[in-house]
């Protein structure tokens, strides 16, 4: 059904694991990230931005700012982001300046409380746009991570 | 011209002169930017993302988190954010999700490379869209800055 390879599917496993997991600790929210380098997971990220009272610090941008952090440099064009939740468009901006042409997800936006998006006005594919190297899977182990983010207050 | 008080276009003209200094600094991008609440500078920021090898440090992103640091919230709806380049598409989210409701910049993005966004496609009309809270003011000392950018390596 998904055009994702075993090591993706492997890696978004673990993370539907650990967002859920993530959903019963105080301060944090139940979305994970990672970054995928050669099969191989190189960073995490959970939700922080109540945990540090940081706006910014999204799960994507947490496991952005470790891989680069990991590897000595910002270019991630190597990796693949993967997140139980849509990336919004901040995440989405972060991960095309670190030159990461490959995102896959669980959740997806028509299936989620707008309040997870800073524009909800714009769709995955307004930002796709014109770029054929970036590509986009969503809705990977979707129904497994739907009831955490029901009711918007992740 | 621009619809801006006297401490908004203080704060810029401080900005531009940050700009400049930091221009010449090693590992730093002639970019600044500001947090300006109840008429005060309540936290500046430049471009950390060579600095830290972090390519999510842009200055308002380092702006931003330290706003909601030296307020202890992440919600900064009582701020404005001032920059002297048009903010990103990651730096727009990362606002709107503080609650931010106001952005003033110099350079504009017809004005710059395409480079400095992540998808140039989208233009601020797009982020805008049909959100009558979000109000934008670009243009504000454009010419000073615009030679900072004209090669797009900042």
């Amino acid at each position: 059904m998904h055009n994702v390879t075993d090591a993706e599917r492997a890696a978004m496993a673990e993370l539907v694991r650990r967002a859920h997991d993530a959903s019963h600790e105080p301060g944090k929210a139940g979305i994970a990230a990672a970054l995928l380098c050669d099969g191989e997971i190189i960073a995490e990220g959970a939700n922080h931005v109540h945990l540090q009272n940081n706006p910014t610090l999204h799960a994507e941008i947490v496991a952005l700012g470790r891989a680069a952090e990991a590897l000595d440099r910002p270019d991630l064009s190597d990796c693949t982001l993967l997140s139980t939740l849509q990336p919004c468009e901040m995440c989405l901006a972060a991960m095309r300046f670190a030159g990461i042409n490959r995102v896959i997800f669980a959740a997806r936006q028509e299936n989620v409380p707008p309040r997870y998006f800073a524009f909800p006005h714009l769709k995955l594919s307004d930002f796709l746009g014109p770029d054929a190297r970036f590509k986009a899977v969503g809705g990977l182990m979707e129904a497994e991570v739907l009831p955490l983010y029901e009711h918007g207050q992740e």
